[in-house]
């Protein structure tokens, strides 16, 4: 397992095995930082000691804000971007998943300019400059480690929304504090990964270079997530699934995802329980069927990988459809939105919201239609 | 054939058909640029004449210097920087190959740092800061409009040198420029282009990234050189080829070469009538035999793209040298070291040169020995 440096547009990235000790040469300096964490990953994976040790060796003050929850909110962002500049903090350091990292990214454009956070998350802000965000990251998710973009809710109007903030200054993917990710987190996160890898190959302007990241994730995904599964604190899959879902997070950074993405936000917009790449994982099955249909060539090059016989042509959206759903089922998901309290009463405010929002990709990405958003909420329940 | 756009490091690229119009953006604004081309390809190719339209119709005032050749010249690059230094030129605009770009990128330094092109050549300066540099590439070779690499001549000590100088702000691929490069020159550069790939991806301590850059480099190569020369006009072989020398250039920069590139710049050094690609082409077969000695596992997953029963083992070295002549001989390549001029005599004050230099690759890399050199260019007679 080879450890490597890479710098992919604003990031240094650095990846293998105690790659988080290459932090130390960008944090040396600072006299005083804030630590964006959730209540207890950063702790069991061990990374939370490791950087408090670095900080601590180096003498820079920092403070710990251990509140993000898995769908962070504006509210918790504020909290946190006002306690790093009440502490004086001129750098964060998000140890977390794609929730903490997501969060600190907006927190610090909030540090330096002032409170802006709602401004921020509602494309509001003439500024997206902040101070610089380490990253630590603990998923093989979202690849947000390497991407310029957040994920954010406003439980008040029920909204979960994307979009850019900045890119990390510098990200750590060390895969040994992934071996404490439990079973379920592993298989929703791997799944996360691998619809940023579908979503970005199939947009119908997206180009052979995200098609060849694309293909790459997902094959380590179809190798990796089993073998991790049934070895969970096996240290050789965690370091696939974290290269294949960075490689997926340069890819959605370059091409973005399309209705996949769109409607699992509304599903966790309405039920913040939902964990992200379990709606992800519900709605995908029959959006491979639509995003198939209308991109075959591109969903081809991807899908080919679970099923060498699937054809470039719309015909084949079927096998499309069946080709995602049998590899969920073989890592053991099988949630239906059913499961999380969803009904066929539900579906028309959840279409007319996604309309209403203008959410539905641009036909430049896959024209996806009403009807079909209707049909893939229906046949997701 | 899709255009896009991509950030890699600190260079803003667009790629496809037209994509020369993006330059505008990053360039007005500037009262004054300078430009590097060499004597025709520029003006050839049309590029030339898309640029200055568009920095007329800026009123940019601009200065062009059209003396670059094939091996370019710490002379020529320093006369080139003063050139723009006098003209009071803010940016850098290289219209060309390897050559031009390379010799800008050092220019650049030189021009906003006064004359320092032998201190950055010799790896000597502090400073490697220069005035922006806008490339719009030419050939399908070096890769050299995403990566902070030059390779530079010094004539007066037969010595030619690859060095850290900087990354171009932005870089145009766009194929419609290379229809014109003329045979020779399609398979000089593809191959050059090829080696990077290879050497790349083959140093030991290169990663599953730079390995999967690699591949898809070598995979469009191997497909596309054929087609391109059987129909040189063809805009879509160019676009792919174009795109596997792009794709090749993130790997160098992100592994750097080995002893395939080291050993030609002693023959281009000795005889600067030696195209670098060609050069590369005649040491690459016995080297390769080597590369796959030492280094079996990462040379079989390039090299099984041109013959999928090579073994990652060091018994298949001499398939792995067999492969690379083959595939050379199917595109008509097929000269030796003695067609240039070398013969068995030179070979014991080359080799001492190499050693001499220590520019034997690091046993991190390919632990090539001096005894292995030897036979390389023995070999490529």
């Amino acid at each position: 397992m080879i450890s490597f440096d890479m710098d992919y547009a604003g990031v240094r990235l650095y990846f293998g095995e105690l790659s988080v000790k290459k932090l130390e040469s960008h944090l040396k300096g600072f006299p005083s930082v804030a630590l964006a964490t959730s209540k207890s990953a950063a702790k069991v994976s061990g990374a939370l000691e490791d950087i408090t040790g670095l900080l601590e060796t180096h003498s820079i003050s920092y403070e710990v804000y251990d509140k993000f929850t898995p769908n962070p909110t504006i509210e918790e962002t504020v909290e946190f971007a006002r306690l790093a500049w009440e502490h004086g903090a001129q750098a964060i350091i998000a140890i977390g998943g794609g929730s903490v990292i997501d969060a600190a990214k907006v927190a610090a454009i909030a540090r330096l300019n002032g409170n802006n956070v709602a401004d921020v998350v509602y494309g509001r802000s003439h500024v997206l400059t902040g101070v610089p965000v380490f990253a630590v990251n603990l998923t093989h998710g979202t690849g947000t480690e390497v991407d310029r973009y957040s994920v954010i809710s406003d439980p008040e109007r029920k909204e979960k929304r994307g979009m850019v903030s900045l890119y990390p200054t510098a990200s750590v993917d060390d895969p040994r504090y992934l071996i404490t990710l439990p079973k379920d987190q592993t298989i929703y996160t791997a799944l996360d990964a691998f619809y940023h890898s579908y979503e970005a190959a199939t947009r119908l302007s997206s180009s052979p270079y995200v098609e060849m990241l694309s293909r790459e994730a997902v094959s380590k995904i179809r190798d990796w997530l089993p073998r991790s599964l049934a070895d969970l604190k096996g240290l050789e899959p965690r370091y696939w699934l974290l290269y294949a879902s960075m490689v997926a997070g340069v890819a959605i950074d370059m091409a973005g995802t399309h209705v996949i993405h769109t409607l699992e936000h509304v599903v966790s917009g309405i039920n913040p329980k939902v964990i992200h790449g379990a709606g992800l994982a519900m709605l995908g099955p029959r959006s491979a069927y639509y995003t198939h249909k209308l991109s075959p060539v591109k969903s081809a090059a991807v899908l080919s990988l679970f099923d060498p016989t699937i054809k470039p042509t719309s015909d084949d959206a079927e096998r499309a459809e069946s080709a995602v759903r049998q590899f969920q089922e073989k890592v053991g998901f099988d949630q239906r939105l059913s499961d999380h309290g969803f009904g066929k009463d539900d579906v028309p405010s959840m279409v007319e919201y996604v309309v209403r929002n203008r959410a539905l990709p641009g036909p430049d990405l896959v024209p996806i239609t009403e009807d079909m958003v209707r049909d893939i909420f229906i046949k997701s329940l």
